[in-house]
């Protein structure tokens, strides 16, 4: 049995940890934390879990906790998962970080584009980036793990195979993404309202998206050189979901069948990773309430660019069901247990 | 290992059995039929499905399926599982009709409801209809199960406690129901499109949609006496649920606590109907892409009248989810085998 | 030229009426009053105003608005109107009150369902209730105009005929309505963001709705007795709109050509009622951006009962479209001056 | 007293055409032309025009409708207008056509993107591309209008200036557009169902969109040499809108300063195209149901990149109020006649 805390359970990607682990065997939430409803009960936040969940929600005393569980999820605003590790609740517990708090190794670009003073900086460099198609046995030795960002997540597996075998010029990726509305979280604020977000498209955070030098970053390992990139979000009407389309410029000639099989070295035996046949275009809705991420490319020979694609449920491969990815391997378990749920349609 | 057949697998209800059944322990799809799609790869129509279903689809050849498999489940237009039907079928598998065929006990209002001929009428009397919270014992030992309509499902699962305990005066019931859009099936047709629907909501079928003799047959079972009730469908632009409000005078002067305590007698271990607690409304997202009936009231003392209100999936608890309940009664299998998933929010 | 204030005016009723008067000839807004943003531009707030309004938002100091204005429309919260009006006020200025502070004669009900000390009872007398189809003589040469509720005004006039003609018994009345979730308001509120309303259908205010004594005040007039209805409105997924299902009894044997006649009656000469024709149903969309009320019914000889549909656009004929029909009678224009917007689709 | 005929004018854009057009003083709809609804009710088409519009659905012999009109607008699929016209209907009658048929100067571009057979290649050279904000002169004196696609206008408008001025390489432009699905027309397609759209996005036509020759050739104007761009559109959920986000690199070290002085040479007059204020994007919702263009831009020094963003309604300013534009200025009117709605929000 795998006993569980979580940080920050009454957020969106909290209530999807709970989704997820909940009936699953083998596994036991300890510990639904929630500052801003300590003491009320879980199912009255989200009544999704009525009769399912009994438990009150707690504070995020990590100390106590560390004590309680084999693992604790923080699915909390940046900063915070820094402010509560030390050595001894490492020593003792395995950490999931959902925030940014560990995903960039210079804490000088954190601290920049995060615009806070980071608390552990000393841990920066023992946490393991957690995309299990890219660092799978890191994954399976670490305490700590940062899981990624929901955009970096589909924007890097949508790009990752023609990046590292330099079929195309990392520094002409243009990655023009969009989410739903649940990745703006679930704080009360008039710019998430229904009446603003129905019948609405937009950019935001353009040219300055802190899930940018997380991108980068995760580039530059792959193409070996440093990468940039232009990046911009939108907000799209819809709750989950997040569609990347990429461009970049070929390097050389490759052919679209070269160019397809750069994508199945890397993903024919992924579970999670789909590489859709040719001309099917990666849909948001084909991967709602599952853990898959299907990528698609097309190549453009008018322009020698390749247009990539890729389609991920950013509450489930883009947070929560990522974050099991990752605790099913730290607890030596199949990567996909209690991750198989067939996507959700209409 | 129970081998199930589907005709009808490509319409949403269709689709829904698919998804609830593929990753189920013990079970295995052995026909997708489709006779829209006959040969196409069942993932090229649905593609959430892409490397979980490696199958083609199927005609609807019942004979030649009655000897594969253990159990079919028709989600077919009305009047197909009547043609398919015989008593050899009938004795080599079980039948579970997501359609009307076998709802209405009295043929001669099915023909006029439906507009239809019945084509075999003689094994209406040996159907059952599978609402497994009122007719659970005839479910386990069914070869014929007539799969609730996702309205009824809803109408009656909010109402039937009042009824049966005789606290309200079932004719002055007033049925005011709110369907998602996959209630209206994947027909290409003007008005189910995105922008007819989308910013809009509309009564239809005023007075003469189909599902009111089926209501009404149930509820007069409840009330030990014919039933005449008010049931007005809406289309509302979401993807799936159903909110039915209520409306009845009370025969006496029932408390609040009276009402409350009829609930809790049906319902009170029925684990897909939840009674709310006292003031929280049934909402559809907190049921979604779940076997959930959720179920409330409230007296309006101003009135005499009580307004009782419920939700569910019409896509699970009123289509798929509850035929797999049947399922599993049939073959002595716990109900909520594999139908404990969780609500999915947001 | 009118000249034209407007408290309230960063309300979503409040930015309707800029929409609405803001290329008028003859209508000049003076105002934007907005305690909320004072001093901020009024097109950094709406951006649909950008280049359009050049003003900043105001103060809602009602005494020196009195001084440059003819008309004072007041988008304001429960209880604003009612501290701001005085007899010298009064006498300088019209007051259109989009609030609810003087739509209910009984002051102690209005204090009851509203749980507010009334601050200015002596006016609520000579205020006249700003339902043109019904009041248009009184509102002609009103000063102080009680804008009527949007839901009430939608449950109205969808069931008048019938209640005046006395063709229905209005104590069976039975009102479901559907509203979009702009009439929730721009407050920023987690039941208002947009995962918690989209995918999502429920009711709200069982039995304790304010709108309940304003619709009863207003039928109690037209059937020339105490009316007692039960009103439940539900939040649905779209900005705009509101349907209204409304079922009742038939007093005796009226036929469907004697009902539509009442309704051909009152509706005929009207420009903003639209009585469609038998069969067809209102549906929120035909209204959209228009001050159209479309209506009709349909006799159920099953039950004896009528089923009266109703629908608006919660924003214009709900209220600012309403508001602005009362100024067009108050200063002797063409009462659809300005409002002849044909509704949008899709 | 402008006569008007629409051929098509039930489809989306049809009907957008009649909704803008109804209530202009000097304007007089004289021919409802649909081939699919010959003889029928227009108002039952579109009930929003219930009681505005009286009269039935004609076919589409332009031979007639020439001789009683003063222009006539073409919403019809493409090819049909270019069947239509011939030297006597252009004699008698202006033509603005809103489908493709005239917007490609080289016919064999034309042909291969379009796959038909062009009817009248003869008066290519003649019609005017209807962009007034670039050919307002021509447009005035034109007897054939090509009006632009959807797409297009807000490309181009977005681009503009920066291109017209050399300040970026147009060879590198990518265009990712995100349209709402009003733009997929109004036939009966499985991809348009509300629930195929509803909660998803993806794109389409990736690489072989036809409205990329149509944007290559006004940008290849605009630059003054040939012009390849990579070009995505997406279908997004939502009714109306169009947004484009756009990418280049500078040829240059342009300062924002220096960008922002070249979008005000071109747009500072122009009454459709606004262009916000430093870090305000664009947003469908601030332009819907206008005749609007609002664009923005920020440059990214990190890239060396500017992202250019533009959003219209594509049912408006990129399809029937555009037309509508042009034939204010054909007929000598001032430009905006008719065309100053103010955005609807919410």
């Amino acid at each position: 049995m795998i006993k569980v805390g979580i940080i920050g359970s009454t957020g969106y990607a909290g209530g999807e940890l709970v989704r997820l682990l909940l009936q699953r065997e083998n596994v036991e939430i300890k510990w639904y934390g929630s500052r801003s409803y300590i003491g009320q009960d879980y199912a009255s936040v989200y009544a999704n879990m009525f009769q399912l969940v009994d438990e009150n929600c707690m504070d995020d005393n990590m100390k106590e906790l560390a004590g309680l569980v084999d693992v604790v999820f923080t699915a909390t605003p940046q900063g915070l998962c820094a402010s509560l590790v030390d050595e001894e609740i490492l020593s003792k517990v395995k950490v999931i970080d959902l925030s940014a708090d560990f995903r960039i190794r210079d804490v000088g670009v954190y601290e920049q584009w995060y615009k806070l003073k980071h608390a552990s900086p000393q841990f920066i460099g023992e946490a393991v980036y957690g995309l299990p198609e890219v660092n799978r046995e890191l994954v399976k030795s670490a305490r700590l793990i940062a899981n990624p960002g929901c955009f970096p997540t589909c924007s890097f597996l949508t790009v990752y195979p023609l990046v590292k075998e330099g079929l195309i010029d990392p520094n002409t990726l243009i990655i023009d993404a969009k989410s739903g509305t649940s990745g703006a979280g679930r704080g009360a604020k008039v710019d998430s309202l229904y009446c603003e977000v129905n019948e609405n498209i937009k950019a935001y955070g353009v040219g300055v998206h802190r899930h940018t030098p997380e991108i980068e970053e995760q580039l530059s390992y792959a193409a070996g050189k440093p990468v940039t990139v232009s990046f911009t979000p939108h907000l799209v009407p819809m709750n989950r979901g997040i569609l990347v389309t990429a461009y970049a410029s070929l390097t050389g000639n490759a052919s679209e069948e070269e160019l397809r099989a750069a994508y199945e070295k890397y993903y024919q035996k992924e579970y999670f990773v789909r590489l859709l046949k040719p001309g099917v275009v990666p849909q948001t809705r084909w991967v709602e309430g599952s853990n898959f991420a299907d990528v698609n490319f097309k190549l453009d020979p008018r322009t020698n660019r390749v247009v990539m694609m890729g389609a991920i449920d950013n509450m489930v491969k883009g947070a929560a069901g990522q974050a099991i990815q990752n605790m099913n391997l730290m607890f030596g378990l199949a990567e996909h247990t209690g991750l198989r749920q067939v996507p959700m349609f209409p």
